[in-house]
């Protein structure tokens, strides 16, 4: 790879209430960086760059882009080659374009996915030891981004041949095909995941919390402010990741994961953890049964050069629930 | 009222497979206090009293009784006299009778519950500060009952008339009926509840834990045991209680609680909370419904003359389970 | 006993700045029920009393009267009746005298500590649920006084004697005499403390927290606040009690206790627990030695007639601090 | 850099009883991976590496290596051309010399500290879902060294020029001299610290665990099992890195950090974070100050040629412990 992605760093998502996203996710105790009319600009309370989660007011929910940060700006330039090399159709958005970020380069990746990638974002203030700030399950950070898409072993060989991720854990389905895939920059356990499902769709953006009271704690306070609704699932354990886990979906349907666990991922001799779709330790190690919902919805994706919604494919693996489930 | 109930004190439950029931409560973090061939005594870890659970080898599984101490032998002859007043059958088991408690008064109870009343048991070691034997979700020590039965107000004015019990929370249904209702000796939430169904049936011993840390590490313990299935329902909080809860069932089916949260119930002035039964906060102030095995399975209880299983009657209630969960 | 006290109910100090202490008892949690120019009343996040902490604007600091909440209005009659037996000079402060309280019964009890009994105080909102309002260390409700006083075996024989506590623990130094006492009138293991000093002086009072987390939020708040240099001891595990802590010194210097952990003392057969004085593990189960100020420093308490000072007497046992500190 | 470390790997530590250590490692939660007469090799949960410690008997306690991870053999290489450059003295251990792990390159530093490269390490069974070996503290993975050297602006410069670390904390004292330093190859705070003292000594070794609540149990089963006396500091926040930790003495007076808390440095444009040295906050967030032991004592380190133990030297900067602690 002649270029270095460092991790994931932001989710631009199309919301169509921006008074309603602002109460739901200060509940979940993001911080606001920056707001206006049309965008409020979020980050986690460790988080030293401007925002992980930028939502735009738009008349219909959508995703934007999922971005990775870069380490320099060569590393742009890089991948500008590497995709127009395998036939992609890129997009630059200059530096002074959207607000706080550098040059920006976006691309459809394999499954379609609108990515982006940039290098340079404003500081802001940590407030990592502003205990006083800390509310509901008190964000940290941005951690990973989780897609459907209908074909996870291509967008496995892709990431992993072609854009330098590791995969930590996945899933075989019928003969042994790959069904669901977690791959890493950063040495957790991913930077982004793929699931065999109708896609190219985003199915959540995964944020990390400090400890596992930090979640039973967001619950409490999204209860007491009447958000109980947008719980979708959990808390319970992953068998996969191991991650204590809770899913909401906020005032337009996305999906947000709160996310405790993780483990170290440096090592070159770590063997990807291999399950069976249909291991019931493997979606939940304790705790029950994922909603239909959880299986079934997921946002969609906007086509970076047209802004219109992305057409949905069917998955290529029949199965699109693990058995133990149905 | 001329005797003094102080507390729940212990379940006697038949298992039918003592090895098998022995692993599971050991996995869940209680002390076994004696056992053999035909007996387990288990307790908290805080416990200074012999035991809070006796399980008892028998061909079928059933509940022989649910247990209150009260102050001193002479509340057992009070309640004698007054139990004969109002009719019922009583029986005594003399001391030595039975293991490592003084006599013990037995009666059905005006829903036919096996109630037994004793006033000594045996002390032990205190364990609360042998960290080093903390295990599973480390139980503390026995906190409540909950009975399903036909008449649920028939039952409450009968406990807080004639045995002095207090109420704390309570669930009306329609025309404003009392569907159910949580009553205590000891300042907590409860030392028994009643919920309308079938009945007279045991619907769950509940455990003290010290945090909610406690029970999630429970979870993971018991996961990693193989005991997922036995998680019925949980990690949640009841809005009713406040608890933060998890449902577990034995390898006979007998359902557990594990419970944190609680607040203190001492003063006369404390005005009973009162819940509607379509609330959708009262049994989960978040997360998931309960599954229809929570809401439809129980366990039988014994008749204490004759030990055969009581018959079982329709609750005067019609409706068994709360609309928003249908 | 003719009378039935239920509880430690209130704390009455006296502070010097009201601004300043406001600051610093919100950010450990508590919630004002209502303040003037001279006053401010807090209670804990499940208190259904109107406070459970009176702060009055004075000159000096210093403890106007620890109060116990009584059954009913008979109940002081019989206290009063008890206390003139003794040749005690009562007080009375008859109902609208002070701010959402009933009549009030108040004398200097054996030590000389100014104590007050009252059986009505107007109920509020309880907050129990309301997740959205909780701050700092998210204090529950006030569990116990702790005293400094010269003669302890005193004080231990009248308070279990004449007014009905019972023992749950204990500490023995110098001759098996009892240097310290943790009494209680509900069934955990204090409303009241006596430590071997000069006196009589209040220790601290002892505020409930739900779990052992929040006590560490509260550290964390706390300092992010400034308020680090407020923290004395803690946060540390006590043998005794088992209780898990951490001692603040508010703006005037009365101490304050965060408490989790505590255990059920409600049956007649639990022996109070004893510890010898010079047990390391009797103060600190781990963690560090307590620094000097806790053993001196305690706040002042006054006169129930003249609200002058009282003095001061040398304790009877001449050990004041354990040995294994020195 | 021609070379890429990981991170840190494992700590090579001489110890007087095997037993003693093996009870005490036990009690904090390690696992032990392999041991015999004259070695114990521990790991944490979620290590799938053979070990992270290894404890040697020997008559002296010492510290024979600190170790770091490389990518692969050819990384070894690389580092040897680049001490031979340097006039370092090298040696090389080769695969099969030493229990499970392949060759080694061994090399005093800059500061005199026995270091350790290896690229591979034998893999085990991971155990971080087996809760039910979940004990003590629950140590989840080794994170850090910390050592105490005379001259930390010349470790520090040497380990960022040369070796390819970044800092993310640093602390300056007299003169705007840095007097410590955190440094890190993995994206957390550090993989090694440098601290002005005596040296080159080993101040501790960092070890990180799940969660703040693993930390309070670890304080408790340590405290159930006498090992009370062997925590030597905390529980605490530092401000500098934000870490929940505990400092414990092994029975030969190595010092083992617990630690949780941490943040994510992955990004090129993270600011080192700048205290000063008399600022209260930067070691203590929160609670008491370090014991003077804390700043005294430290492992002494071998000569990697001669096994001999290495002359220490005085700090270069004067100041050996924070004025306000004084």
């Amino acid at each position: 790879m002649m270029f270095d992605i460092i991790r994931s760093g932001r989710a631009i998502l199309h919301v169509t209430d921006l008074e309603q996203s602002k109460s739901f996710y200060e509940a979940l105790g993001f911080i606001e960086s920056e707001a206006d009319e049309e965008n409020i600009f979020f980050r986690g309370l460790e988080e030293h760059n401007h925002h992980s989660l930028w939502l735009k007011k738009k008349p219909e929910p959508a995703v934007e882009a999922i971005s990775y940060k870069v380490i320099s700006e060569q590393d742009l330039d890089e991948l500008e080659k590497f995709f127009i090399s395998q036939g992609n159709d890129i997009k630059w958005l200059e530096k002074g374009t959207q607000r706080s970020v550098g040059r920006a380069l976006r691309v459809q990746d394999i499954s379609g996915l609108p990515l982006e990638f940039y290098a340079e974002m404003e500081t802001v203030d940590r407030l990592l030891q502003r205990y006083d700030l800390y509310k509901g399950a008190k964000v940290q950070r941005i951690d990973h981004f989780n897609c459907m898409v209908p074909n996870v072993e291509r967008a496995y060989d892709y990431y992993i041949k072609h854009l330098g991720f590791a995969c930590s854990e996945y899933t075989v389905g019928e003969e042994e095909k790959v069904w669901a895939a977690w791959l890493h920059r950063k040495p957790s356990v991913h930077d982004v995941a793929f699931m065999n499902g109708i896609g190219p769709r985003l199915h959540h953006v995964g944020f990390w919390l400090k400890d596992p009271m930090s979640l039973i704690d967001g619950c409490d306070v999204l209860a007491a402010l009447g958000y109980g609704p947008n719980i979708e699932r959990g808390p319970g354990r992953h068998g996969l990741s191991n991650a204590f886990f809770l899913y909401l979906r906020d005032p337009d349907g996305h999906r947000i994961e709160l996310y405790n666990g993780d483990y170290l991922t440096s090592d070159p001799d770590f063997k990807p953890i291999k399950w069976d779709l249909d291991d019931p330790m493997r979606q939940t190690f304790w705790g029950h049964e994922a909603p239909d919902s959880w299986f079934d919805e997921a946002s969609e994706v906007l086509d970076i050069q047209t802004g219109r919604k992305l057409p949905q494919h069917e998955p290529k693996l029949k199965k699109r629930k693990p058995q133990f489930v149905i």
